[in-house]
């Protein structure tokens, strides 16, 4: 019983059978297809104005060449202290934009506050002797499972703008993040404040596709250029475009989260005491003693220890294809283990 | 009837096929999962020695990050000049090296030749006042269609040697070159003096897959910290590494580059004296008039015309779905476009 | 009277004075003079062995270089979360070498501990997914006017070594160290395990001098490839060569250190209670009211405030030309503060 | 007898003794200095039209730096393929760029032509294939020591423009090509269409100061970041700026590249047939046998073999304190030479 990581998932039928759908007829490469053109499209609705969307692979691209286009190398981007730029992309984003720094910003539960992000900012002074402030980059939902209100989303990129910071956000879990908030994409992003969005689906279903949407069509000429650039441009870019076409259209991306959300708050409730972070996505952490984390393992369930300060930190995370099962027995688990 | 690239063309039944029987169960993400881990064997099993293999989806990353992985941020990379890598990755090369430089070899029929390397090579001082020799890439088969043969490969790997330069292919028509020259993986790669690989299959039949074969495994860890940095190691690995799997495993890279090799041979023979190249893999370039090619494109023939400097020429690009009728039509069209 | 900084000073005049000495004759450019020439052996016998010495002509540039030399891009520098290389380069560690990541290590009075070090450290896996650990920095002495024991020295390169790190100083202000330690150059550096020393001589006396030292003959063409490719091989390198020999060489370097550091402990002295580390160099740090502030200010005092976070704090910097009556005034003026 | 550079010459006295004059009072470092505040005025009336002007080091810094602030990481820089950023630079431009690319452009005797730069730029399609034209970057004087007439810089920076590059020139020997002319800078520079100047001194009197003068004061705050970044924002920069302030405030500018200009053409004249390219500022090139080689430095002369491709090539550099006895001699001997 894998709770690993929801990569480890498969692909969602409705997404696998668009890749037959679409192997049909030599089309032009590069993105210059029937499928890839739509993506502008349908995305636009699915967002509620006009953007421009650009399929890439992975989550790691998509955040890294966003990043790169929002700062000079000798910029400063914001993040929050335990964000996936800063502890899972091996320096991506330094890489992609040539050396510009990632600050850490603190916050309980995986999320900045205006407070903290305030301090960050005013621990730099304008001077050409540090880097300086270029663009903030929000997890939605979190690294640690939760997520920010549209209010905490608000208030944050309103200090950016007035510091004259682009706004990214990560969104490898967006739709996780949109079922918890029940609002709309539009709400929780440029109506939030948000210039470039990373639109994950690989986690929620898809085989390898991620959008990267920028609501601020300046931006997008020079994000083109760095995408070819980095080898992110895919030749037969119809395979990615139909994933992303079939996630939106079908709906599978609102019935996933929907799924994986209530799975992880089943989970959240039995943990009792342990929980260590409110569940508001689809992963669960928990604080448990060495023994406890034994007892599950030898039932069989597979889950990684998280983090290497917190000792005893366990991450959970609830695939779109986890069976109930699993997630009851694992509830078992933990109600039994609460009790001893 | 296009024939505008092999970036065109659908995913081969065998190759889709493979993502469905993949589609099961909860792997281990970021190649930890059973197919990835027996990429090593099989593509060792393939070269006749022992490799290290590993999945990246463009021909851009496999190329950028092998050469990234062979010379230093000062180094310079011997490339023909007509090479992909200098004219179609927008600098890839470049930005994954951190700048080093592609010196431009010349040699007829897009090859480089023993003489034109070393004079490149001579031209470069040893010094702390220019960019030092670091690697050679050779593109087999070439940009123009044509096949270096095994002694051409050996006589170049040799002067690469002998300058401490390390040796890249970039085989993104690997297999159309095999096919044309009947010789072994082992011949054309690492007893030709090659070090490190990039393997395509995208073109022939893939969806988008291509494989990194490393001959000389001290290079592997550098690699891999600079694939994960650039965006390029995939989450579900599992789906990449499929497609090379189903690729190599069910025979259809050879049965596809034979096919498009002899169709493409069909075209150049009926193309006559407008043949520029020899056809020694799957691509045909002719010099046509103006009036020739809008009689070819009024016949319903899309191709491409290539190269800024060369005025009048086309290329004709040979899919592995390439209907026998479209090259049927195109020959008699060819062949009564000479006769007038 | 200003004591802003050690940067504020003239160039002494045996300094001064070898400009024109050397001033004579065309000799070759790029280092391959006799003034440059002699500095591997001058260092040598002032470090009490075979050393490499290359001319640089600031701080930034020396450490920049020095660490990129150390660290592939994907690395991971350990730095004090006050080091000049956090917070006065302008992310140059970055740039140098191509996005490599500054980790904050914390400490107090600027210094790390092998605590706090090893935490850094056991906080970053071996893993692919993060920038893996490649170099030590450690500043002497420190931003904040102290200085590293022996003993400190040792145990933190010894965990530097025990992880595979290589180990830079930031010796900027070296000879001040040196003189308050009262130790040898070989104790505060080889015999304590520094593999790379930024050597400071501009804050000291020069006008643009720095030399970066290897310790480890190894390191030493890829550095030379990286100065040139940095615009910082100096044509007429005789000019900053004779700076370097006239600082070792006329005792300038012990002198000008004996002096300042005497000096800011009589400054640290009547500073009382306001001090906020202890005084182990030329510069004094000091907790002020703005009240204070503006009474030493209107009293014609010179200085900085510094740090973003901790509001009233003040840097006095004394430099090797500061008058002693600038000093006695200050004094004074702190010493009446103190009893207001 | 020296003619192997400019680089190996003296510094000028009037140079050599401003350093002593500005040697004096604590003032604030990091171009906060009165001498340095000085540079935009002086350079504004020299250029006659307001100007910024930023004190650097090196040529190399001045030019890498100027071309990373035109380009971005994927732009093509158009190079005549002997410039010194070409060969010279050790790929500084590549790296202050994160990776532009340096476009080859020929033309006889060290000049490009409006049509050689048309069919390099015309060879470069709109797309995101490529590497996209950004900038044009002359050299005047040419690494040939010829000149550009003004009629051809501004049929150069015409087309420039109409191409939307911004336009560098590497004015290493800036002096020698304006006495050559015989016009105002500001003829040579922004009316003939230049954005951002590296304005050599080093070479013609000073000991290491070039100015980075920009035309247009929007490009300014990226340069400063970027400046600062790499190491080249010297601290106690009045002694660098002293250099600049007394090169021209002394008229030692116009001196001393009259006086090698004048030299340099009587070598030219007495070098007959010999001479490859005319004498245009303060180096001759000469095609000489072995024998004749040998003759010259068995005689005492020291100059340098030119060029990896052209054997035979001698390259003589007239510095500013060459003794004119050197050159007598250098004069009888060519003739000599010429008459067997």
């Amino acid at each position: 019983m894998r709770f690993y990581s929801d990569n480890t998932a498969t692909a969602c039928p409705e997404i696998l059978e668009a890749l037959t759908r679409v192997n049909t007829g030599r089309v032009k490469a590069y993105g210059d297809d029937e499928w890839t053109r739509e993506l502008d499209g349908v995305f636009s609705d699915y967002f509620g104005r006009e953007v421009r969307a650009f399929p890439v692979v992975t989550g790691t691209a998509a955040n890294s060449l966003s990043l790169a286009t929002l700062s000079p190398p000798y910029g400063a981007v914001f993040a929050h202290q335990q964000a996936h730029v800063v502890s899972d992309e091996c320096g991506a984003t330094e890489f992609f934009s040539n050396g510009a720094r990632l600050v850490l910003v603190p916050g309980e539960n995986g999320r900045m506050t205006p407070e903290t992000l305030q301090a960050a900012l005013e621990a730099i002074p304008v001077s050409v002797h540090t880097v300086q402030p270029a663009a903030l980059t929000l997890t939605q939902a979190t690294e640690l499972g939760t997520s920010y209100r549209l209010d905490d989303l608000a208030a944050l990129t309103d200090i950016a703008r007035r510091h004259g910071l682009k706004v990214h956000m990560d969104g490898a879990r967006f739709a996780n993040a949109l079922e918890f908030l029940g609002c709309s994409p539009a709400d929780m992003t440029w109506r939030a404040g948000v210039d470039v969005l990373s639109f994950g689906a690989t986690k929620n279903g898809a085989l390898a596709a991620e959008a990267v949407i920028f609501f601020d069509p300046q931006l997008v000429r020079d994000f083109e250029l760095r995408r070819k650039r980095a080898g992110h441009l895919i030749s037969k870019s119809r395979f990615v475009s139909a994933q992303l076409l079939a996630y939106l259209q079908s709906g599978v991306w609102k019935r996933n989260a929907a799924r994986t959300n209530a799975l992880a708050r089943k989970i959240g409730a039995a943990a009792g005491s342990a929980l260590l972070y409110p569940v508001e996505a689809n992963e669960i952490f928990l604080q448990l003693e060495d023994a406890g984390k034994r007892t599950l393992r030898a039932a069989g369930f597979e889950f990684y220890d998280w983090g290497a300060e917190r000792s005893g930190c366990a991450r959970f995370v609830v695939s779109w294809d986890q069976p109930e099962a699993d997630v009851e027995a694992l509830c078992r688990a933990l109600q039994s283990l609460s009790r001893t």
